[in-house]
């Protein structure tokens, strides 16, 4: 990989005092430009603040470098003040894939998102939720009593799919994970990995009676009645990570972990 | 275990066309007379109904027979219409204790329920719940991000609990099971035993921010701070299986399923 | 619980450098006696000791204190020299029952064993084992394909069957834990949660052209065709835990490891 | 896919009297040509006949169709004996990449084997393995404790790795599954998924006092010390399914199973 030029840094940092302070620290040294200008953003605080610069970066080629202010922080590098310049001109660019989230809530209204780590479900009453299944247009389970259910990209498998027990994919692994929250019905029902190349419908049965919500990693819609996944491989954001800390490494670490 | 007399029956129905039907014919055919002079109430539907009995006739000493005519049917016998008194005198008790579930909510209201199967919490918005989980006063878990958690009676092991992953308990077994749902951190948490002499603690952190509903079976409670948990010994539900699939035999069964 | 007046002590250890020094050290100390005359038996090493002490006192009625100089310890109190007279008369004794365990290999010799942990079968060629689960007498599972199977008391859970994705068993619940190991077919089952009323029967099937070795803990049985598996309670062995430290401590916060 | 022109099969079967039957049947009804002629192999039997085939003519082009008269199965097609010679033209072929899998024994014995399947460690006494595992070089863990590990193929996904609670993949990804056998320590480790760049070794631990037998397929290694694993991609085996029941399609399915 060719070394970039990095001259112009955009500063962002979440509304955390220790995430504020590392930003004032940084643009003293480092000086400042406008979002327009800049030749990366530097990311402070945890995920949530990543997450965010990635979708609001989206399909601008713009590059995301984050830095640890906060709590877990699987998508930043190191905190550290000093060489920033020659550790940004340095780090290694993995382009990221969102999933395109069409919704239709049961009002009818129609949304579209995008999502860096997932696309969830998960019940808002105390009724379970039922789903239907389709793959490819064709039903493969005609109703999933349960929680909810997560449709994550490698990106977030080590995220909120791990937690329901979802296996973690390597980075550049052409999949998505199919990763049930407290199946009920069929109970033994592990999930699925399936292909970048299938497209997921989940629909919600009895939905006036199992109201169920979802969500675009953190953005969320409310009563969803039927909601079509898929990787969108047109589009892309841009993540940064130190060189001898790449995302294949912490991956692979990350599966070694226990 | 002696043989009941069986001479007055009081029928309960869940109020689907097919419950109502059987209702309606085993009525006709076997008299009916009110709950307060029954000695045995017969319930028709699903574990909605049997539940729901249960709950009703807590500590009275009614015993309460279900026949399936709903789904899943777990706590039911099987439905016929012939030889229901026989099928009754020779039918065995088995005693269930509940829950006994303290909450105190966000406004500061407090709550007491029981529960026949289980205590549950969610999270009731896109933010992860944060909990912590107290046993006999100490601290176990300062701090589980995760969707929610589930404290199960042996009774209630085979429905939401096995969802979540937890283990199947033999009805007689002096034990509540602890499941976490989708344990964010620490993720690889699998939930504990705990022994019957137990209390649990389950107190809601940053609860403005991370709002979590809790349940009593399907009694549900909303925004709650704090609640606490533990088998009320002094209580009992009396419910009867067929002699040939009796409780014990039903979790064996199932425990084999696969 | 009344303290205990201890006097003598005989030492054990194994035969590890660590060990073999700690038991000089300690000996030197507090002097010691043959096993006949001891109050109590202090073992010094890992698991495998002590395990080793349960079996050859069982029944006697004396107690083993264990202190860890070795690989895990869950058996073991932490090792310290100083204040060993108090530690001990401080200690509380947990009894424990072990498993009995009969066994017929396929030349028609038949083993009397006893199992602290638990009782084991791994396939011992290339070819998966095939084995036929009897709960009293009772078929449960007409033939489980699989690498093998655990029959754990609680106890055991800790160990080997944790590692085969068992549950924990609280010490004094009445229950053991049947876990196989790399089920083929029925693929998805988990195992289930006995009763120590409970007679397990494990037959191997074509045990010529798939030969089982079965264990009870680390005493190995070639060629099993039969055994049966059930909890002695008329046997028990005594181990001794520092009072700050008890076993049902120890499961507990095992429990709420991760 | 074009269609290919079928005009010479040869026959094989496992010496099963039903595969034997079936074989006798076919060959009655279709011919039977020497294997160096057919242009097609046709396999009769179970799995085992299967994988047989599959490691007898990787790389010489010769698709093999499997139709079950055995066991499970997964990878046979359904057995009907009309219209052979249609459903072998119109049969998709798969390609299938074996891993390549180098061993040393302790006596110093080199040797040089394929899998179809998966390559597998499991150990041969009552001692747990011990066994340190490395990708591309770098140690990942120091020591896994425990009965044994399984490197799975996208192809054996389904088979010996899914008993052992690893995750099925998709057959055309770039992934080999790594999952343990009742893991002791670290006990909670899950394995990993690696890309098929990676290169896998295996070495065993304390081999004298802990021996551990290693398989390729069906095919065993007694004593190993170092094995070294990777996804060999210039060798190819090719199977064929009926086009409605494509392996994709039957991943799929396996996936939505419970």
């Amino acid at each position: 990989m060719k070394r970039r030029t990095i001259n112009r840094i955009a500063f962002v940092s979440s509304d955390t005092p220790e995430a504020l302070a590392a930003c004032q620290a940084l643009e003293k040294m480092y000086g400042s430009v406008s979002q327009d200008d800049a030749d990366v953003i530097v990311a402070l605080g945890g995920d949530g603040v990543m997450l965010s610069c990635l979708h609001r970066f989206m399909n601008t080629g713009m590059p995301i470098y984050g830095m640890n202010r906060g709590s877990v922080g699987f998508l930043m590098n190191e905190y550290r003040t000093d060489n920033l310049i020659e550790r940004l001109e340095k780090a290694e660019i993995t382009p990221l894939h969102p999933l395109n989230i069409e919704t239709v809530d049961k009002d009818g209204n129609e949304f579209i998102a995008r999502a860096i780590n997932e696309a969830s479900f998960l019940r808002k009453s105390h009724q379970a939720a039922k789903l239907r299944i389709s793959v490819d247009g064709r039903v493969r389970l005609e109703e999933l009593a349960c929680d909810g259910i997560i449709i994550s990209t490698p990106q977030g498998s080590t995220a909120y799919n791990l937690s329901a027990h979802g296996p973690i994919l390597p980075i550049d692994s052409p999949l998505m994970a199919l990763t049930p929250i407290s199946p009920f019905r069929p109970r033994r029902w592990r999930g699925a990995l399936l292909s970048t190349q299938n497209t997921v419908k989940i629909e919600v049965l009895e939905a006036d009676k199992r109201p169920v919500n979802a969500a675009a990693d953190h953005r969320e819609f409310r009563n969803v009645i039927s909601t079509t996944i898929y990787q969108d491989a047109t589009a892309q954001s841009c993540i940064m990570f130190d060189h001898e800390h790449s995302w294949d490494e912490r991956i692979l670490s990350e599966m070694f972990k226990y």
